[in-house]
């Protein structure tokens, strides 16, 4: 294993611009290979997944958030719903599996989220019991707009303490 | 970028038994870097890292968790401290971000929750409206132990559906 990984992790920003291009299904197995991957409290697995491309279910999950807006742009959304019990940390866990993986090939992404869980779930036709914890836009980048701009993060002395707060 | 990222990411897996063999700082330092640079909701940056090295500091973690008792034998720990507002899902970005960071290296990890939230809040010093969204600890892998044993995940077929549950 080379350093290779760590720049694919410290250089994935999340951006909302994508081209019109399809992502191959070796892509999209490889992204959600990377979800089922994930570890998970005590290996519960509490997540799955969802994968819509049809423009009228990202029309759809486009109106169940207030950030969702670029759903329909994205050639490939995938909806991460987690079982009864689950928690949200280890559908974060997943959730950075799949877009570092889809980062290694070049396809930038965003989570976004989905407020009216009720319509989202009408529209998934997931269980009642079931929530979406978050949904996931996969595209590769539009270069028109900057992968950086605006996602600056604080200094590390800032958010690091060492033993104690 | 290269598909060894995705080798890393496929082949992490939670374990518990490490090594007594110190961290090297520059590893230290990248995967807080990986934690640093994980996207988070609106960039709002809500996690905090607190760095335990400390025989002292890692038992009295270990009292706080249900599943803590390994900590003392993990020769770095390091919390995970979300700030007001700080949502799970975020906190779950970066631990995954820094525990690649590590795998890509040949560290290995394992999330760990504190259930006694009050006394896991003493003993870092973190301020009474902060949150432990979970604890990390990292080690070289004690090969006596299997990586994979136990592990298994459900089949990809059963965790995927496609455009509808």
């Amino acid at each position: 294993m080379t350093p290779d990984a760590y720049r694919v992790i410290i250089s994935k920003r999340d951006t909302r611009h994508y081209l019109d291009k399809p992502i191959p299904d070796e892509t999209v197995q490889r992204i959600l290979q990377a979800g089922r991957m994930a570890g998970s409290s005590k290996n519960s697995q509490p997540v799955r997944y969802i994968v819509v491309r049809g423009a009228q279910g990202k029309a759809e999950l486009a109106g169940c958030g207030q950030y969702a807006h670029h759903l329909p742009s994205a050639p490939l959304v995938v909806a991460l719903v987690l079982v009864p019990g689950g928690g949200a940390f280890d559908a974060g866990r997943a959730a950075q599996n799949m877009m570092l993986a889809a980062w290694a090939e070049g396809v930038t992404s965003c989570p976004v989220a989905m407020h009216d869980q009720d319509r989202a779930r009408a529209v998934l036709g997931i269980p009642p019991d079931h929530s979406v914890a978050m949904v996931l836009a996969f595209g590769y980048p539009d270069r028109r707009y900057p992968l950086h701009g605006g996602r600056q993060r604080l200094p590390l002395h800032e958010l690091v303490h060492w033993e104690r707060w």
